[in-house]
């Protein structure tokens, strides 16, 4: 294949890639409504004009400083997601420039896909450790593979 | 055009998205200083080293632990950029790749930078629910929107 | 050059930019785990699952609302990562698309990525300011001075 046609539908690495980029923001997204959803529920907000016009302040103000275990879990969740999945997205996308294997490219792309579902469900459930442990590490390892393959063939060129 | 200068600027709807890009990564950093700047005046900073040499460590310590409602508020718009903008910054540009209608990819890239504006206004001064809320799902919506249209083009290949 | 060809391996500019981008992300996974290693030497955590099966429930609620300065600390300069890294990921990638005079381009990547590793070593130490201030800031002018080229070269197309 040309080289110049790497970042084309013609490439199937590319493909997949896009693939997996767009299921991931659907899945960040998801705990961004889900992270409303719970606040929603347990009518606990971190802005005194979400509890609607009419709430007293005073007691928007104190369920506000007293927070919601349930939602700090859901947003600790989302952002470890922000930590992981945009650099994911740009290092993925770096990845296709070098051409690899598409079986090998395919491959990193899936585990760590799978990986950040891993670990989204363990932190939410929550499962025991170290289950979330092991999704984040996973996820990681991943991106961190593909860098280093970026690394040797920016060197080797 | 050959797919093979979608990533050029012969490329209107490249051009446009590095236009807005840029622009919604500008607005980003003025939000960044903006948060220094209200740190500032209100003398609330997050590191007892902010305060300066000869300020004493207790009252730092006390500041740090009592924090101030605007700076809260700032970071929090803060945050919800940068949940949502590098995100975007990634879909948008690998929606350059399925060569979508001009007209329609220049409509998806203005009116997520509209709807971030609106929401960091609603979010800043405060404006009264459901401005935040309106900007942030359209935001979302807009990014999804091109999202799907990715998915759809790799797997109609 | 061939504009096809500037996201090619050919491409001195986009061989400088992975090889910087690689390294700022596998230094962000650095300060991700030193986060984890900092949590466990402290045994301050943010769940109570992560204090491990047969530790008390009372207890563990006890240390993650007293929480940890260190922690804390590691975590803002975490974050403060994250607000620029990703960003800087697509800015300095778009960039390549403007065919940059090389050691321009390559000036900008160096001195973005010295920037952050100031940063964080002001932060992490701490040293006295204004040095984790100018770190930052250098980083983030590094970037709009990209963005306002990007800018200057769409428009003028």
């Amino acid at each position: 294949m040309a080289e110049s046609s790497l970042y084309s539908l013609d490439n199937e690495v590319f493909r997949v890639y896009l693939t997996y980029a767009v299921v991931l923001v659907l899945k960040m997204f998801f705990i961004a409504f889900y992270t409303s959803f719970v606040r929603i529920t347990k009518k606990v907000y971190a802005n005194k004009e979400d509890f609607g016009i009419g709430y007293p302040e005073e007691k928007a103000k104190e369920r506000i400083s007293k927070g919601n275990d349930r939602v700090e879990r859901v947003r600790r969740c989302h952002l470890n997601d922000l930590e992981n999945i945009p650099v994911f997205l740009v290092i993925g996308l770096l990845y296709v420039a070098i051409n690899p294997v598409a079986s090998t490219a395919i491959l990193h792309y899936r585990i760590f896909t799978a990986a950040r579902f891993i670990h989204n469900v363990a932190y939410l459930l929550p499962l025991p450790q170290p289950c979330r442990a092991l999704g984040f590490t996973t996820g990681v390892l991943v991106t961190a593979s593909m860098g280093i393959q970026i690394l040797r063939a920016a060197a080797q060129f």
